[in-house]
């Protein structure tokens, strides 16, 4: 059998131009005073492949356009539809009429993610690298999902749990849209 | 509803001995000549979180003791097993015996991710940052997994998708150990 690459034609991508027309899977990232601008253009490369409708970056987060974000985005903050707020509490503010609020984080009563099914239109916040979600805006939340992990280390990276939630969240089977 | 985050003894990780006596996923990722000490971190760390038999680090791979394989693998080099081989071909040869192998790229046949069922021990590979996975370890291999992606892009970054395929390749209801 053949295990020859696609090629970038193969791969059926779309033009800038052509995602911003495109039906979006109705998943918003809400990313909580992240300090890493790497990790910031890391989901926003995830955000294109997953085509999901907005990143939020909140607080202290590193906006485009910024060196650093763009050695991990490759050209996807041309896509990706994004928005600052000042805080993460505002982010939340204009999405949570619209998009069921869920927080990625390790709590007492968090859903493994494996088990979740993904609401009709869901806002998912990412936390802070080394604080995590903060804790006031766990307040906020509809609940939390957690990625079980069997490890040593506390946590995984996060623009590798935001991949890894992009890619549960918006499989066929799993979407209830 | 508390969502107070869990503390590092609630999340219940283990120690770097009780990691190596601990049971593994039969899951060896090989790295095919990589280039960036960071997304090999980035591996080391979601290979600890998921509890996977090894890494593979082929080729021209960095390896650890490695400053910048530390900032992203803030420690997990020390639980990880890991070895080194000269070429991607002798690390397949080294476990093909024991572990069928994929490779994990976007090629005319390979199989959605999320379709997959894992074998009962697996070794995956994982391609350079800007060649993919090597035309001729491609020969070699049982199959290719392919997250399917939606955006303008040509692909996600090697350590996201790595981490993606961790997370559902050791998912209980689709392992078949």
């Amino acid at each position: 059998m053949s295990f020859e690459k696609k090629s970038m034609d193969e791969l059926q991508r779309l033009s800038a131009e052509e995602f911003q027309q495109a039906e979006k899977f109705p998943i918003v990232l809400i990313l909580d005073n992240f300090r890493s601008a790497l990790n910031v253009g890391s989901l926003f490369r995830s955000a294109d492949a997953f085509r999901i409708e907005a990143i939020y970056c909140c607080g202290i987060t590193p906006l485009p356009p910024h060196r650093e974000i763009l050695k991990t985005a490759l050209g996807s903050t041309e896509s990706v539809n994004w928005k600052h707020f000042n805080t993460t509490l505002e982010g939340i503010q204009e999405i949570e009429q619209t998009h069921e609020v869920w927080a990625l984080e390790q709590t007492h009563n968090s859903v493994p993610l494996h088990t979740f099914k993904t609401p009709k239109a869901l806002a998912l916040v990412l936390g802070n690298e080394v604080n995590g979600v903060d804790e006031e805006v766990l307040k906020l939340v509809t609940g939390s999902l957690e990625i079980e992990q069997h490890g040593t280390k506390h946590s995984l990276n996060v623009a590798v749990s935001g991949g890894v939630a992009l890619f549960h969240l918006t499989q066929p089977n799993i979407h209830s849209v």
